[in-house]
């Protein structure tokens, strides 16, 4: 039997480990946190620190392979172990690119990629010599996560939130949609796309509201996602499962935003909604067999489930029996003991052949459902 | 959050608990084998014989709910946890009629629920008496699992093989179809029934080929299949999930075989093929949630993946690459690390719209997948 480790055990190391019950492998897990959602899914838990480069190549130099939940990881302990022979989904060489935000963009750059416009920035005082880039997004080059490390700087007024270190200043594109398109690539280099995902934004708050798959796409904008898509994937010479997050503008345009090199939030609906979920998926990946079916069972939206502004704390649901009551949602809790504002505290996953329904049943979710303390 | 213990650690318990990650609950599981295939997916594993007075109930002493993979328990510590507050699914009187075939038969008279017609033996001399109740099958009336301990005893030259113990001996059967029904019932009566399962028997070598949901039934015995079986879990007056096993003859009269207390083997298509699994109801009833919805997001067929003869020893799958490149199965393997013949090691489900490519994928599934050493 295969021995694969998961550097992080957050919800997606958690839905991996549900996911690796169905198949002959020997799940190991590393996390500090021993009350975290995945650490009880796993046949061997580790507890250190996947930032500390002995924690991950100790916990690595016995396994045939090693994958991640989150990008911030020791990512010299993955190169030694890759050179030793551990297979690791994403390779290090791609987890490194990806990982600091102007390596990133270079990448798009180097390889023709369309990317909204950018300047690499060191200072922010650096910023006053792009006063005409203006209105744009200041991200820091490492270090950023759902949403910190992102700043917009739409006049000079907003400099000072500007960041002091190495960043990356973005050019604002005009959104007409956000598209997550989720690739999987195997070790020969075959590949398998799922449908493009609708991520639709509340326009006021710029919030997530809800997520459908398959989008509502502009003919002449799908063809460009998949190309795009693949171009990114391709380049970055890993097998895995990638997560490629793209805008389409108001001329049906295609800018790559960015990529994530793992199982992703905007794929959860995967779980019931596909023949091959995201997570199914990477173990196809990792333990050698055949790609999964990518294609729609039936069509679903996602809600994510944040923790509530003003509530820190111990965990309560609010809703959660009005929401069972829904003939075709399903409800994951990640099982997180403390609560704060905007954490990511769990999912639902409605199935439907109706858009109408979709939306419908979204939004009625997410004004239902809410986490308290 | 509730603490909710199992007892027994096979595929059932394993499915529970990738199950319950989707809830906030807090598992437990009682099993002696520490390599079982649940043992690394609960919070709290525990050593212990499910069949020890005080192994159970020191496990569910400080549990809210208590549950069951397996009718081989001590049920006389469930009685006591009961007495004592905690609840337990099924209820231990309800078990306990289950548990010995010939109070389940004669619960079963009693309740004017059809059955085939039987006699009580205490000897294997007794059947004597009785022999123009033949061809009949002699079960025995505790202990038996799986096929063990039962009987076919078609002449009097079959005799040599009655049991001489306590003991049932059934008139058999003229069967067109083998029907499995599960139906979930909650604490306050409320019941959900699956769309019936066809268990279809290979004629020559009595054995379970597949099975398929929804089964296709004479109108005429539907509504019996439904109302009998309605009868059997109302009558045990115990919340939980049962499954009703019938046989329709072949004048379309339905009879109960017997019933299971529990999660079972015709329902694990539920998983993919049904918005509410059987494993995602039973933490539903014990959670105190609403019942789930049990219609069929597409029609299913499961194949058993079952230990073949003259193999014993670390068991290897043959032809699983095969089958994960077949467009629309789930692969379930158990992780049981030891294969002999005739035990379960996994299941693999179909989904089709298309009751012909449910039957040829079934078949090609049989024909591909092995369990070797």
């Amino acid at each position: 039997m295969q021995k694969i480790g998961i550097l992080g055990g957050g919800q997606l190391g958690k839905m991996l480990l549900q996911s690796a019950a169905n198949y002959p492998v020997e799940t190991y897990l590393m996390e500090s946190d021993l009350e975290c959602p995945a650490a009880h899914l796993c046949h061997h838990f580790v507890k250190g620190d996947i930032r500390n480069f002995n924690d991950v190549y100790d916990f690595g130099k016995e396994l045939n392979a090693i994958t991640i939940e989150i990008e911030s990881v020791n990512e010299e302990a993955l190169e030694k172990l890759e050179a030793e022979g551990v297979k690791v989904y994403p390779r290090p060489a791609a987890l490194k690119i990806i990982k600091n935000k102007i390596l990133q963009k270079q990448y798009y750059k180097d390889n023709q990629i369309p990317t909204a416009d950018f300047v690499v920035t060191k200072t922010n005082n650096e910023l006053n010599n792009h006063l005409s880039f203006l209105p744009a997004v200041h991200k820091l080059g490492v270090g950023g996560y759902d949403g910190r490390g992102v700043e917009i700087i739409k006049t000079a007024e907003d400099l000072p939130r500007a960041f002091n270190e190495p960043s990356v200043l973005e050019k604002m594109v005009v959104i007409q949609k956000e598209i997550s398109q989720i690739i999987a690539i195997n070790a020969s280099g075959e590949v398998a796309l799922y449908p493009p995902v609708d991520m639709v934004f509340d326009k006021h708050l710029n919030l997530l509201e809800y997520q459908i798959s398959p989008a509502d796409i502009p003919e002449k904008a799908l063809w460009k996602i998949e190309a795009i898509s693949l171009a990114v994937v391709k380049g970055l010479k890993s097998p895995g499962i990638f997560a490629v997050e793209l805008f389409i503008d108001n001329k049906d345009e295609v800018y790559v935003n960015e990529t994530a090199p793992r199982v992703h939030n905007s794929g959860h609906h995967t779980i019931e909604a596909n023949y091959s979920s995201q997570f199914d998926m990477l173990w196809r990946i990792m333990l050698g067999y055949p790609l999964g079916n990518t294609e729609h069972i039936l069509p679903a939206a996602i809600v994510n489930l944040i923790g509530g502004d003003g509530h820190s704390g111990e965990a309560r649901y609010e809703g959660l029996h009005e929401v069972l009551q829904m003939d075709n949602v399903f409800v994951h809790i990640y099982g997180k003991k403390q609560t704060r504002p905007g954490r990511k505290m769990g999912h639902v996953t409605v199935l439907s052949k109706e858009k109408r329904e979709l939306e419908y049943k979204a939004n009625r979710i997410k004004n239902t459902l809410s986490v308290k303390v």
